[in-house]
């Protein structure tokens, strides 16, 4: 799967991409993540790519034309299932919708700043616009990051031990039971005894019960969907 | 505001930290942000911070022992209002939550990873869980980075322009109107004409009615908080 994530600030997106599973993915060559820099498409000598709001209001508005110009030169290059652009207003994700993702071949993240983008690279080049939920942050970089990750790491192969992805938070439409490590004790704090039991069967009705109870509790929105 | 992340993949915030708002903030001595390596504080010679979950199944276990090390350290030097755990079982972040952290001096942020943390650090340190949303991460690394952005731009100084803030989308329960820059035409693609017009009450009005068309076609629950 190939992400190209489109961004004035593409060093913002070093570290994130260079860790952890994402790094692994891309070395299998399960993922390929380019991050592309916008001003390399400003069509003017400043290389600036935004402009004052038509109407007036604070902030500055990012233009069509650079956006036009390097998400035609990727098309150009390939079929894109989906070019998405991330914005609070935007469908809220989900895991549904990173599941979804999961079996695309190539995608193209818009990483918006300032005030936000142009509404005609919306209206003529975005096919889908994803909030990673109802706040605001200072740009798309941190989204599209999130996307990447919650995405990526559900293709096959990118995960070490395949059942992990399938046991996470939200997969059954419940959160996950308490977990427990060593030691048993910790100054008085004691692990619970059924998970010290043996007991498979007792210990998977308790987590049933468990992964249940916190859900009543902590999100009872997930047992009415 | 100072916040303290506790992580065991430091390099994997570098960027984020090092760029745009962020790097203002802390330029401007507005926000200082420590990170903090949890296998600085293992208790075992391979500096492992992890083990096998009581009761069995998939995945890894995050110790007590170095979280509590790390934590007690920073609480001896100074009062912090939260200890944040973020995971996809916590309370939603949103930007009510955002406003209400962004009064704090000093937090400290946990992020998990493997298949999350031990419940004794949960029960006995933690005083807020977090989520930013309904989707699993391969770590609390990115949602510790959006949770920084999201509270530290709404700090007083942070922004350049203090009125961006307030203007952005959620703040008002609304979502933001749509947005346009030069050119006024692009390949056909035309610009409203009231916003050309200079007639600033019949821009304003306009913006009023985007906003709430765009609210109840996309986000009706807004409108219903």
């Amino acid at each position: 799967m190939r992400f190209d994530i489109i961004t004035v600030l593409p060093g913002l997106l070093e570290s994130p991409f260079a860790h952890s599973i994402l790094q692994r993915a891309q070395k299998k060559g399960l993922v390929e993540i380019h991050v592309h820099n916008l001003r390399d498409y400003a069509n003017n000598k400043h290389k600036s790519v935004d402009d004052y709001p038509y109407g007036g209001g604070s902030g500055m508005v990012m233009q069509i034309e650079p956006f036009a110009a390097c998400i035609e030169k990727l098309q150009a290059e390939r079929t894109y299932d989906e070019v998405i652009y991330m914005t609070p207003d935007g469908q809220t994700l989900n895991q549904h919708i990173a599941n979804a993702l999961s079996s695309a071949q190539n995608i193209i993240i818009l990483c918006g700043h300032y005030k936000g983008i142009d509404q005609r690279i919306r209206d003529v080049f975005v096919t889908k616009e994803i909030s990673v939920g109802d706040y605001v942050l200072s740009g798309g970089e941190l989204p599209a990051a999130i996307l990447v990750d919650a995405v990526a790491r559900l293709i096959p192969g990118v995960l070490s031990d395949e059942t992990s992805a399938l046991s996470d938070s939200f997969q059954d439409g419940l959160l996950d039971a308490p977990i427990y490590t060593r030691p048993a004790d910790w100054r008085g704090h004691r692990v619970p005894d059924v998970l010290l039991s043996g007991h498979e069967a007792r210990i998977a009705a308790w987590r049933d019960e468990q992964q249940l109870k916190r859900t009543q509790e902590r999100r009872p929105d997930l047992l009415n969907d």
